[in-house]
């Protein structure tokens, strides 16, 4: 079955479905995106995604291409036309379409709006076949990097970087310390057992798996700690993990070709994945499960 | 009369002129461009643009989309379709079309190539009426500004604050130095009368109108110096001028609101106008003047 894409007002099939090349994000990343994790029908997550799409648009002065009620209809019209029940949902925001200038055009175009579905294989079943590599490498990224945009080249060569060197993920270093993964947020087991992720600033993506994973934890009595650490802490933790919408709790069973503690999950991350796969059963179920 | 683009293959009124929702150039900014100034039906300093569209397509590992003679070809051809004699060409060459996934296809998809052309008006005929205003703005981007990759949001965003400030270029500080405009060199006399420019690294990117003024003022036996300044001497310097393909040279006559020197084009300035003028006027022209 082809894939239908949602462009502009219209359904159209994904080979088909295209923007003018005036669009400000092909001439200038002038745009915003997110990606939803679909499960058994239901979102997951889905008012924090709603609530960083907002937050990105606002930051960049790009409106809300529709309320957030005709957005998740769209999103679920997109999920049916391509009967896909468990998927990753795409959703980009541009500024529209103008005649090419750097500065926003004076006449505000009409933004831009693309979603597209692929399916995924059903949630994992344990962590045990949830594990991945990583790589250390540069941040080079920009000063904003709390804006979802899709500026995203940087990630892309450190992505590559990863896959190269036979791991999926790249840790970004600045001045020693981990920001984040290319396209994850990154988290230490330190040497006293606590979970460890960076604070929020500008440096890093607000995750919402992230901060789910944290409500979690709060919620099930846990401590943590959100506060930098240096590659050298990175090294020396016993166990590593990434979460991500479309990763969950993920097991990092290998930094530069080194293993993490045992080079297998460890108890804490084996723990916290299990918790997240309850938080995510507990999502919007068109099921009706709870 | 509407706009032809050139499109992958096909020229299309532009706007019809489409491209894929998952080209990577608008899913991750997994692109470069060029723009080149046609004056006269003449290219200018087209080699150096095409020797940076090739260097910048090489750092990110994107192949040529074709040989340059028949991309000179096409760039011919979108001038001839529209009719445009005096006019700045866009070249854009995205990784391709590809299932989303950050790191490179494992099958390198064919590159898209793009190519626009809007009309100009004619040449400045003085630097008496080729003068504008700017602003300093903290540069945001990334480590590799000398790629001229199309993730220009930091730009966008500096420039608007440019404009929303009444200035037209925003000149860009990184750890209290000038690097260059949001999408131009800039260049300042210092007290001492010298010339002076940022040297090129990865900080900033080697513009093609700045190294061609470098090479007229050698010609011209004049004493250039091509090394950082920082934001005081900015401020401190007589004269303060921009450079890119599509404003050449162009007196900066206030930053911060604040007159530069005696707030009209300095005599340096002016010279300089002058020789690039000339060089301008000698590059490759379909008239046939020399």
């Amino acid at each position: 079955m082809s894939r239908i894409a949602y462009v502009n007002g219209r359904y159209a099939p994904q080979r088909d479905a295209a923007v003018n090349v005036e669009d400000r994000g092909y001439q200038f990343a002038d745009g915003v995106y997110e990606v939803v994790y679909l499960r058994q029908g239901g979102f997951v997550d889905m008012d924090r995604h709603l609530g960083r799409l907002e937050r990105s648009l606002d930051q960049v002065r790009i409106r809300m291409p529709m309320r957030r009620a005709a957005l998740v209809a769209v999103l679920d019209e997109v999920a049916r036309r391509n009967r896909v029940r468990d998927g990753l949902l795409y959703i980009q925001v541009t500024r529209g379409v103008a005649r090419r200038d750097h500065a926003f055009p004076a006449q505000p175009p009409v933004p831009a709006l693309v979603v597209t579905i692929r399916g995924v294989p059903p949630y994992p079943a344990s962590v045990d076949g949830w594990s991945t590599e990583a790589i250390t490498w540069p941040d080079e990224r920009w000063a904003r990097c709390d804006i979802k945009s899709t500026g995203l080249l940087p990630n892309v060569l450190a992505r590559q970087a990863a896959r190269e060197a036979g791991a999926s993920e790249a840790i970004l270093i600045r001045d020693g310390m981990v920001t984040e993964g290319a396209a994850t947020s990154i988290w230490i087991v330190d040497g006293q057992g606590l979970v460890r992720t960076r604070h929020l600033d500008c440096g890093i993506l607000p995750g919402c798996t992230r901060d789910a994973l944290l409500a979690v934890m709060a919620g099930a009595g846990l401590a943590f700690e959100q506060r930098a650490f240096s590659e050298a802490e990175l090294r020396a933790a016993p166990e590593v993990f990434l979460t991500s919408a479309t990763s969950f709790v993920k097991a990092i069973v290998a930094v530069n070709g080194r293993p993490v503690g045992t080079g297998a999950p460890g108890p804490v991350t084996r723990q916290l994945f299990d918790l997240f796969a309850r938080h995510v059963h507990g999502g919007r179920n068109a099921t009706g499960r709870a």
